[in-house]
């Protein structure tokens, strides 16, 4: 395999890491909004310290195959902002809105760790797998925990808009 | 169960008709740029059949519930050039970003899907529910294939990239 292909892999290592930062801005965000869902509030700041040891980890492995730490600070800087408005058009709406948005972005996560795994076993790149591989299993099992929870939270919802409109009455 | 909750369950409906209608514009977009990929371009236009199908079906479903044709008109419309945007920001770049965007789309499908019909089941709406799950299952295989393609996609992807960079030198 060529520069390009090994190129076309950085880049996606890259977005990876950037992805990773919006999901921080996102966790954070959601939290903050689920006092009174302490057992999805809990998952999620469980998955919060996993996403922040998994840009730790995508940044070293950038750093490994030659970009520079202040390289990787600069497209940080400018996705952080990028990931803030993002956070803000999910979080805007409710406890279902914010499964939903989480939901969709674990399987975005999914995906681009597939694609890396993918690109890395291509290229020869084995210690990029032993990285990846680690990261995807904690993606799938956050995906199927929200997954296994959407139905029995929608129920629970449903039923609270209920009541909260019967203690209006 | 009370008004809130189905007027709830209406929003979500009125949001599922308004994804069908972006999943539409965005699957267009994406088989007009998969030429050098027939076996994707292929299921992409199978389920753009589906897609269309599932939009008369949520829209049938809005007006039996009490939704006029007109109001999901209007929203259409709206939603509509929202769509484009989206679509832009996912296609401009090649087909893994595509496949990736398409991947992260149908897991907001699933997710929205399986609300709607615990929230049906919920408010003890049987015709909803004998309408979504057939939707369901169709986003569920959708999701699948694309999953199963997503390693051997990006192998064939990168072995391009490499042979195109060969031809130039």
């Amino acid at each position: 395999m060529t520069d390009t292909a090994h190129e076309t892999w950085m880049m996606w290592l890259r977005d990876a890491h950037a992805m990773e930062a919006q999901a921080e801005t996102m966790l954070n965000a959601q939290i903050g909004r689920l006092e009174t869902y302490p057992a999805i509030r809990m998952r999620m700041e469980q998955h919060l310290r996993e996403t922040t040891a998994q840009r730790d980890a995508l940044s070293r492995l950038l750093e490994t195959h030659g970009d520079s730490a202040s390289a990787i600070k600069d497209t940080m800087g400018k996705l952080m902002a990028a990931g803030q408005g993002l956070s803000g058009v999910f979080a805007a709406d409710e406890v279902m809105k914010g499964s939903l948005a989480s939901y969709t972005f674990e399987h975005m996560e999914i995906a681009s760790y597939r694609m890396l795994i993918a690109g890395a076993q291509e290229l020869g790149m084995t210690d990029a797998v032993a990285v990846l591989e680690p990261i995807l299993q904690q993606e799938i099992a956050m995906a199927d925990w929200l997954s296994e929870n959407l139905a029995p939270l929608t129920r629970s919802f449903l039923a609270r808009a209920d009541s909260d409109l019967q203690a209006k009455r």
